[in-house]
């Protein structure tokens, strides 16, 4: 019987995974100076969500997280890495899964493996959003970015999980992170400081930022190629690889 | 008989968890100027293994982590940060698991919940090491503080979570989490620098340190006491609330 509902249910991941456990991806992009997240819609809800899904029996799990994000909204290949679990007993709100599926056409008995308590192991994701061609899966109406500072209200505790996905954001941000991911490889000062400028929600002085960033010893300054004009345009940096403020400086 | 099989495995946490789910906690204490952490030596079998536990169906993550660390090794009320979740389908090693169970007289079928694959969510924590009392649980012939340079070897993949709570102590080392913890709420530059040392594995100038640390501007230098040969006396020091390294600093 219980093998029966899963496999019904294969339109929502179902039969052959692991149970108790989701994941929940926070995918950021930078555009137009400001930041942005990825939300799924729910068909016939008005439901907005995370894109997320679960574990297949013999899958581990950095590689569940990749393919989910795939089929959910068409994204391959990006920077994923893990940020928190969030396991309260009180996100267990059947309810919300039950209208989902309805919404979908399924109606499922209480038992259902969808309806049990999931923990929740959210990864934030780095992309260059102009790389980015968006396909919602067939749960889902759309699959849109949101400015970071405009998102609707989402289910569960999906807000909780965008707002530690931005503080690990933030606590990461002088280190290796957003370097190859939000920024082309090579960007100038003002680039830089506009993603910092996003992720800490916060306007910098131009001065106190480059001071600071060069002080860190993480960047790595490039020539300006000769033209005419060359020595108006400004000069391009690039993240020295795993520089970390400290640990390489003692000793 | 599932139901069954759980309640007679009380002993090893038996039933009422969620499946597929556990949790391992790296507490880390210092002492003798060296980092070291606390590992359990299982009845008759000569496997070591990092503290463990799984989550109770109506019971928070974080909750069940504590309460898991308090059953398996009598430390109560620690600072305890998750670090990293293990979900490799390779760390499924039902044989380690039955050989546990059997040196404790439990023989158990192939079905049994405690054979089956499970995500593991790792904690680290940081203890005053003079304020610990340990005391192993009924699975366990001890549980001891091991020099982090000196580990025996370790079950399943702890050497690898062990490893990653060192990498997470040393990303996080100049934020809140050595203060409150590893050391006494003031202390002087020479205890930091060691635990610093001790944690990055390396040494460091203790010039470089000093400028390094106060230039981070995380520190909070307080006022010698006066007395007769207090001008000898090293300076205290204590670490400011939540002082991030650029975060504050900029605007």
């Amino acid at each position: 019987m219980a093998k029966k509902l899963r496999q019904d249910a294969s339109v929502v991941d179902g039969y052959g995974y692991l149970t108790n456990i989701a994941f929940d991806s926070v995918v950021f992009g930078f555009s137009g100076a400001s930041l942005k997240i990825l939300l799924m819609e729910y068909h016939n809800t008005g439901l907005f969500a995370l894109p997320g899904g679960f574990v297949k029996l013999n899958e581990d799990l950095n590689a569940a997280v990749k393919r989910g994000l795939k089929e959910r909204t068409g994204i391959d290949t990006i920077y994923l890495e893990q940020c928190y679990v969030f396991g309260d007993k009180a996100r267990h709100q059947p309810a919300v899964m039950n209208t989902i599926l309805k919404a979908n056409g399924w109606a499922v008995p209480k038992e259902h493996w969808l309806l049990d308590r999931f923990i929740s192991i959210a990864y934030y994701a780095l992309v260059n959003y102009n790389d980015v061609t968006l396909v919602p899966d067939a749960l889902s109406d759309s699959c849109t970015w949101y400015d970071i500072t405009k998102l609707p209200p989402l289910i569960l505790d999906h807000r909780l999980i965008v707002a530690k996905a931005q503080q690990t954001l933030q606590a990461n941000l002088d280190s290796k992170i957003v370097g190859g991911n939000l920024l082309p490889k090579q960007f100038t000062m003002k680039e830089l400081q506009q993603v910092y400028e996003a992720i800490l929600g916060e306007n910098i002085r131009r001065t106190t930022f480059q001071r600071k960033m060069l002080g860190l010893g993480i960047l790595k300054r490039h020539q300006k190629k000769y033209s005419g004009k060359a020595h108006k345009a400004p000069y391009m940096y690039s993240f020295k690889k795993n520089k970390t403020a400290f640990s390489k400086q003692g000793g």
